[in-house]
């Protein structure tokens, strides 16, 4: 577009804010330093309006949730993030208020996750946006892989399951209203949801496999069984909910089992520790994030994954391919 | 969509063939090993289908120019490449057969230029894709900036300039069929530029500044101006142009003149040079790419671009920002 330079000027570049960034914007590539002791962990999403956020979505969510799905693989690895770059298409004419926003919910994020922004790209065309991320990772550790899990581990989330889901479900119609203060609480899920960087730092050195929780639990704790060549058992009793979506889940009707299994969006991160690791692996995650890290199931040799009920019973989750619709 | 996976295992997950790849696909991020002495240059991209290539693009050729626009980005600075993720977007339901062909333009770039694809994403929506490119330049070494152009330094350019933009002429019907080995050369710079990477690493140490010409000679040497301060005289004599665009040109009543100032899309090099430093610079280059290095002009302390006809007289270049259309 005419004017990509006077807007990338007036609302995507600011100071990078790390000593590291030796130069950003303005030319034909950034440039930074990796520290020689570090290795680089790279990620890229992109994000679509329409497939992947609502174009009718608050530009600010949209800023924090393109950078926050990109912070969130990194955690998944157990890498601290350090740059990303942003590519941005923008329909014409450019919606100037809209890029202000969306600048502001970025930075919002970028800033409190010490992220740089140290280049990109803005073009012309329908509404889309291209984060790449990257991290850093101590070169002596290992990096939280998907592979790695052990029969006899424990398979553990962070914080509360479904929520994004059940906002989701809500937000299209099909349900009842749940109250205010729920109806805030499940929408933030959804719209911004908060990478866990401090819990996958500081589960790197005691799980023995990870990943983010973007697609549902299901399909992601597939990931890491097929990758490490076993299966899990999860009991649904211990699946971590959040009182909104109990809440709102019994008020409109919808299974909140079924959000919390099949859900995605949450951006929780799915690890599996072993057992001796577990108490070690909880006051970490709550030292970093306040966070709560519970088990919900274990990892068995048999490939697949079950559910098991409150009877004990065990029977196999529904056929699916990540998230799509539920309720 | 629902085959995101087996649709990236089929066409676009290869063996990495470099051993600083130590993960890349299968897992949330890549992870890679930057060598102790060299920093790392970032270049983003976004290709838009009806924007920057037409949607009836042979398949190969998107593939092969999404990965050069980025590359010849590296190359202004004068690093090596080294790794790309590469975020697609695709219609639905998935063209296959186009992937397939994209991957083949890809993977041919990729290959020649010693580059790892390192993971990506895969999602669906309107056709575009969005490269980033990581490339390695020495610790010790400078980057070839834009700003560092000084009064008397002499402005030179890789190749040819103008091929891609009379390609796109002709091919938009404005013009008379040029004869067919013409259009062929013609075709090939439009839609499959090869990055100047040897150039750009040669012309490291011997240049002042650099960009690469994307978005025309005028606009792009306006950039290294601006950043450095400086204004420049250029000889419209000197302009290197290739015998197809000469030929095309003249049978086709187009001013080859305009489509070398203004044309974009040659992703030639634009360097200033010492004038002591020019022999070295010339045998740099054609050592490193068997490609001209053509001195066009010198760079002058009065701010802003003027253009020198054969009879001495000095002109301004016609208002514009970056090419859109010409003839």
């Amino acid at each position: 577009m005419s004017d990509e330079f006077s807007l990338i000027e007036r609302h995507l570049r600011r100071p990078a804010g790390r000593s590291d960034v030796l130069l950003a914007g303005g030319d034909d590539a950034a440039l930074v330093a990796v520290p020689a002791d570090s290795l680089l962990v790279v990620t890229t999403d992109m994000l679509v309006a329409g497939v992947h956020f609502e174009a009718e979505a608050p530009a600010a969510a949209v800023g924090h949730k393109a950078l926050a799905v990109n912070l969130s693989d990194l955690a998944a690895m157990g890498a601290a993030p350090a740059w990303v770059s942003l590519a941005l298409t923008l329909p014409a004419p450019a919606p100037e208020d809209w890029l202000a926003d969306f600048a502001e919910g970025f930075y919002a994020l970028a800033d409190a996750a010490g992220v740089a922004l140290i280049g990109g790209d803005l073009t012309q065309g329908p509404l889309s946006l291209c984060v790449q991320a990257l991290g850093l990772l101590p070169a002596a550790a290992g990096a939280l892989r998907r592979e790695g899990a052990n029969v006899g581990d424990l398979v553990c989330v962070t914080g509360t399951l479904g929520d994004a889901a059940l906002a989701l479900a809500c937000s299209l119609g099909g349900a009842k209203t749940p109250a205010d203060a729920d109806a805030a609480f499940l929408q933030q899920r959804l719209q911004q949801p908060w990478p866990r960087l401090g819990a996958g730092v500081a589960l790197r050195p005691l799980a023995s496999a990870g990943i983010d929780v973007s697609d549902g639990l299901i399909a992601d704790l597939g990931h890491i069984c097929r990758a490490s060549g076993v299966g899990a058992i999860i009991e649904q009793a211990q699946l971590p909910l959040s009182a909104a979506a109990r809440a709102t889940a019994g008020a409109a009707g919808l299974d909140v089992l079924e959000a919390a299994l099949y859900g995605g969006d949450d951006y929780e991160l799915c690890v599996t520790v072993p057992p001796a690791a577990l108490a070690a692996a909880q006051r970490a995650v709550a030292a970093s994030e306040f966070l709560g890290l519970t088990p919900i199931g274990r990892i068995v040799a048999e490939p697949g994954i079950r559910l098991q009920a409150a009877d004990g019973g065990l029977h196999a989750p529904r056929p699916q391919v990540g998230y799509r619709h539920f309720g």
